[in-house]
């Protein structure tokens, strides 16, 4: 039988070719002008899975964007592995620090530069390609679900409704997601824990209209400087989040789990030379990891308000607007943090501007045990392929979806992600490196192979 | 002799028709893309001054923008007037805020609606008709000298040098300026102060690129809560600006002067319903005309940083900028304290990011005697002409070249304008009443006269 990197190796520049048909169409969500770019990944997806070897695929419409769905069944006795990825992609900008335009898939230097090189085209990606392994070598060993959906960075709002209406469709017994990443290649880790996340935009408005601030600087309140001070308050001293009631559900984590924790290797050397910063940054009394991966934060994402071209206009503008978003831990509802969020900035505002705060999206967090059928099978698959045990992780990022899948359809996930910090997802030249590419197509299949067996086992 | 009054009367649409094609030229000088407009709209003016009766106009190059010159002289035992304006206009945006576009001049309501429609064109151009009028009727009472620059908005550099340069060309007894307002038609009043301005650019730098803020928020420090923190630490609860040094050579008024001043008519009640705010701010112990008469002020004129598009992207982002400007008093150098700020918010700037700071433009303040011959001529001419007489007034705005005339040429400048609050300048619907711009055509000709009649008595 022909081995899964012999087949690789066979087949990778058409492999590559492929994935970069899917990453040309620009499918951002957030932006209404990509909606036709919804559907065009959309039928992308449905064409590979069914090359791949599905027996069934349907694009299944939504109020939003559509989702795509494929399965190959053909084993009630055995188990069954629910995929789950998302064609859609972040905004690019700025376009200007691009080194190679985001939509046009370059390799350089051993890397797939694009934006969805890594999130989560490229990785979404290796299963297609896995599977299309396992079907044409009829190896096999469980039943297969795919589920892509195109609102991942938006909130997953289609998909949560549509997986409460098709349980029976998507029952399955573990779902596994390829959006995460590894510590590093040499030190190889499955995520075992990701944030929620809570979005919301604030605009302070003051007059009515742009003022001239030579005629009224001095004299009206200016929304910009109001905002700078609201903002600067939602941080004390000991940069802890000052919103009212943010820490009162955060699950405090023992001593004991917090020295399990520090024994993933890690260099603030490396990483502040990584950012290029001087320093890290964050809440008194916790270390890095500590900081990302067991407790809440707040940023803000993009702030804007009066003149920003060239050259000066020299107004006190009518309004000043920003985007903060929190991401939160396991037992903070973002949905409640959200409306503390709101009366916390409300109550900020003094009487000289308005305020309106919108809640955005949002997730909560998730965590996963490390006792499954599916983590034993991670952890023996990555160690085979790899040659290193890999270390239990919990990430800092959210993927809103997951602990919806938990709730909605009783099933648990396995966060089996193959991307490195430096893949810069969500920022200019996002990138892939080709051998996480192809090593994650060689991991799969043995993870398939081992949750058989642990399933059988449990 | 044909009236002032007739004469406006029976050239009211050919003046509109002529403003309006300056106003329809784009000259904004702080947009590089505008360049060309420069000299088209130096060469409209060129075109007027030598149709209104001038002996000589000349556009004169500079390493910028174009300077246009034109005058008439015919007597050296007569006083010289030398009338200054500017061609350029401030950027147009928001440009979803404008009621008509900014740049197809419209009369609504007895208003003309544009952008320059008061500052400067329409201003400005009260000159060139008035000129015209005393040319046409052989009125003439003084020589006269016109200098329009294009560079206003954006601090005037090509100007100052200009002046240097040309000294004897610009031999004058007053520079009169139509480039400020009234505090009403019911209540005309003459400027005799301004403030003077520093502009500065600020960029505050975090990581090398844009951050997964899941991945990273609450372990790197986020280079927009950090500019915040910074920009809110600029005014203490006083609202006094915290800048080192800030204060130190701002000139104390007396009590006797703050009454003075204090006996300008003024309804805050009117201010903020103008403006549409509920309360007046500023520093405390002074009234809002002493915020922006005698008050240096210190606002942002613009913020930005991070994804500022539709919806959501969830970036720590690596920079965020403002644009920031300071309103002086008479005796505060704008070198200076662009200097101090400088020092100031570079040592606000904590170890976590790095802070760089621009100086732009600045200018200084102004103040002109009430005893000089031109202000009792233009004292004269207003009282004539409204049938009130005139209350002297500091604006809070800055025309920083005025300072410079007196420094480079030796000559005071009369501050004879004619604009509103409600004229919106740097603001959308910027406006200019057609009877305030044909009141301002039916002064200007007594004010040449009294001007050589109290230069006579002098």
């Amino acid at each position: 039988m022909e081995s899964i990197k012999d087949y690789i190796e066979k087949n990778s520049q058409r492999f590559l070719d492929e994935l970069f048909g899917l990453i040309r169409i620009p499918s951002i969500s957030s932006q209404s002008e990509h909606k036709p770019d919804m559907y065009k990944a959309a039928e992308y997806w449905k064409k590979i899975l069914a090359d791949a070897g599905c027996n069934t695929v349907e694009i299944f419409e939504t109020e939003t964007n559509p989702i795509v769905y494929g399965e190959k069944t053909f084993n009630p006795k055995l188990p069954t592995i629910l995929v789950y990825g998302h064609y859609d992609v972040m905004p690019a900008d700025p376009l200007e620090a691009w080194i190679s335009p985001p939509f046009e898939p370059e390799t350089r230097d051993g890397k797939i530069y694009a934006r969805g090189a890594d999130d989560d085209k490229g990785q979404s990606f290796m299963h297609a390609k896995a599977f299309e392994y396992m079907v044409k070598t009829g190896t096999l060993p469980c039943n297969v679900k795919f589920m892509f959906e195109g609102e991942e960075e938006i909130g997953s709002g289609a998909l949560k409704k549509w997986c409460a209406e098709h349980k029976e469709l998507l029952k399955s017994d573990v779902i596994l997601v390829s959006d995460t990443g590894m510590i590093s290649m040499e030190t190889p880790s499955i995520t075992t824990g990701l944030r929620g996340i809570a979005c919301i935009e604030v605009e302070v408005t003051g007059p009515s209209r742009d003022l001239h601030s030579g005629l009224f600087g001095g004299a009206v309140a200016n929304p910009v400087n109001i905002l700078c001070k609201m903002i600067a308050s939602l941080h004390d001293e000991n940069r802890h989040v000052t919103v009212e009631g943010f820490y009162d559900d955060v699950e405090e984590i023992g001593v004991e789990e917090r020295r399990e924790l520090a024994k993933s290797p890690f260099s603030v050397d490396d990483y502040k030379n990584a950012l290029n910063i001087n320093q890290v940054w964050g809440e008194i009394g916790y270390t890095t990891n500590e900081r990302t991966g067991i407790r809440p934060a707040l940023d803000v994402n993009g702030i804007w308000g009066g003149y920003i071209g060239e050259g000066s206009k020299t107004v006190i503008p009518s309004k000043a607007c920003a985007k903060i978003s929190m991401r939160l831990v396991p037992n903070q509802d973002f949905a409640k943090i959200s409306e503390l969020f709101k009366n916390h900035f409300e109550s900020l505002a003094p009487d000289y501007v308005s305020v309106k705060v919108t809640p955005h999206h949002g997730g909560q967090a998730y965590v996963s045990p490390l006792n499954s059928p599916e983590y034993k099978a991670a952890y023996r698959a990555v160690k085979e392929t790899f040659g290193v045990a890999p270390i239990p992780f919990r990430s800092g990022g959210s993927i809103p979806v997951i602990s919806t899948f938990e709730q909605t359809l009783g099933v648990k996930s396995l966060l089996l992600g193959f991307g490195l910090e430096s893949d810069a997802i969500h920022s200019p030249n996002e990138n892939y490196p080709l051998y996480n590419f192809y090593k994650g197509i060689e991991t799969i299949p043995l993870f398939y192979k081992y949750f058989a067996e642990e399933f059988e086992k449990r």
